[in-house]
């Protein structure tokens, strides 16, 4: 594996709930001349999440004594802060005005994923899919089914890390690819046994992909040419620290 | 921007102490047909370190109390816990066999990024450079001596993640490139002001790169193009959180 390139799908509109976004995704990759077979399509959680409508009105949001007591500490719109109550099973952190939660999915980020830019109008806000990977998974299959693939699919999201400024884009749901090649047992390039290493794939071609998507969302899917197709699973199943084992809960 | 491209540079031989490792990475990208220029080297971590002579040999250690008594807790060779506490500024968290440790540079990261695999012989380990921001820094400016550039050039290594299993390319040190993208204050699709949307560009290059190096650095150093050559800066000055506003030290 000597080359891997990133593509970004061009003119995909602003997406609506029920749009088929297979087909816009199939249109944006026919304008580019691209055939959707033997790589990994990346799409941004935005455009998933308002097909699949996960967007809620502010307006039609009563917010809990304790959203308001949240939102008033940090500042925030307290309908906003029952909104991310209601993603949420756990604030593994509150500070600096941010609210760090775990989602019912696992994911550790701030807000639990529910992000007010680029939505349609100012009092809505984007949830998280409610199962990214059965929305990959779901892609792969209609993409499947109308003569493509075969291919992998990862839906992606920005998020901070500890102890680093700045986002990196990564995975909440695959499907066609191994989220993680373990290399575990094989041999270092003088054979000695690699105990640990096992590169988290499906991470680092969302953060790669990433990199062409603009923050605005402006390309928000890119195909991914160059990583072998092996395996299958998903990022809840495969990717997510066990609780007992991680040092940061 | 709608094409990003990594290539990993061929036949790049084991690095020794002392060796021109400029000269080392020219003679690759001569090889696969690549100018230097206008891109980003990505170069593994472990070939910088043994460029620059950063090996210790087990044999040559004395091990503290402090070490015998946390190998004997992590069932690890002390001489090897003396050498990663020598690069310890603080252990951040100890458990299921894992020391975590702030390095002097500032980096949180297993065994203070000390590593085994890849070394000369079992008794030798490899230290993380005491600066790779200028070890990048210096690659940059011998590459453009010799008529290379302008490129930027990213230290990278592999990391563990909180919350989540599997590893991910990171950057160490950077030159020639703005390690964070401050889109701060620009707007979003609808023109929203964007608050808090900063991507850390070296690392989503780094992780991307990361796919092609192999986990035994077969290819140890990676060509990106496709990203535009933008300001400039350094992983520890503009990448590393202020520890005052990071929840998770």
């Amino acid at each position: 594996m000597n080359e891997l390139r990133f593509t970004a799908l061009p003119g995909i509109p602003m997406v609506q709930p029920g749009d088929d976004l297979a087909g816009l995704l199939t249109e944006a990759a026919d304008r580019a001349g691209l055939a959707l077979r033997g790589g990994v399509l990346v799409v941004c959680q935005k455009i998933v999440s308002k097909a699949e409508g996960r967007l809620v009105h502010l307006g039609d949001v009563t917010p809990s004594p304790a959203a308001k007591e949240i939102a008033a500490d940090h500042g925030k719109d307290p309908r906003l802060i029952e909104v991310v109550l209601g993603e949420t099973r756990r604030i593994v952190r509150r500070g600096h005005g941010v609210l760090i939660c775990e989602t019912h999915h696992g994911f550790v980020c701030a807000n639990a994923g529910v992000d007010q830019s680029n939505t349609p109008d100012d009092e809505v806000v984007i949830l998280l899919p409610v199962d990214p990977d059965a929305s990959a998974r779901g892609l792969v299959e209609t993409l499947t089914a109308a003569g493509h693939g075969p291919l992998g699919v990862i839906v992606s999201d920005t998020f901070g890390r500890p102890w680093r400024d700045g986002l990196v884009d990564t995975a909440l749901g695959s499907a066609g690819i191994a989220p993680i090649e373990d290399l575990r047992g094989t041999g270092d390039l003088r054979g000695r046994e690699l105990v640990v290493t096992t590169p988290a794939t499906v991470d680092a071609l969302a953060a790669g992909a990433g990199l062409l998507m603009g923050k605005a969302a402006a390309h928000p899917a890119v195909w991914a040419q160059g990583v072998p197709l092996v395996g299958d699973g998903s990022v809840t199943g495969d990717l997510l620290r066990d609780p007992g084992t991680d040092l940061f809960r």
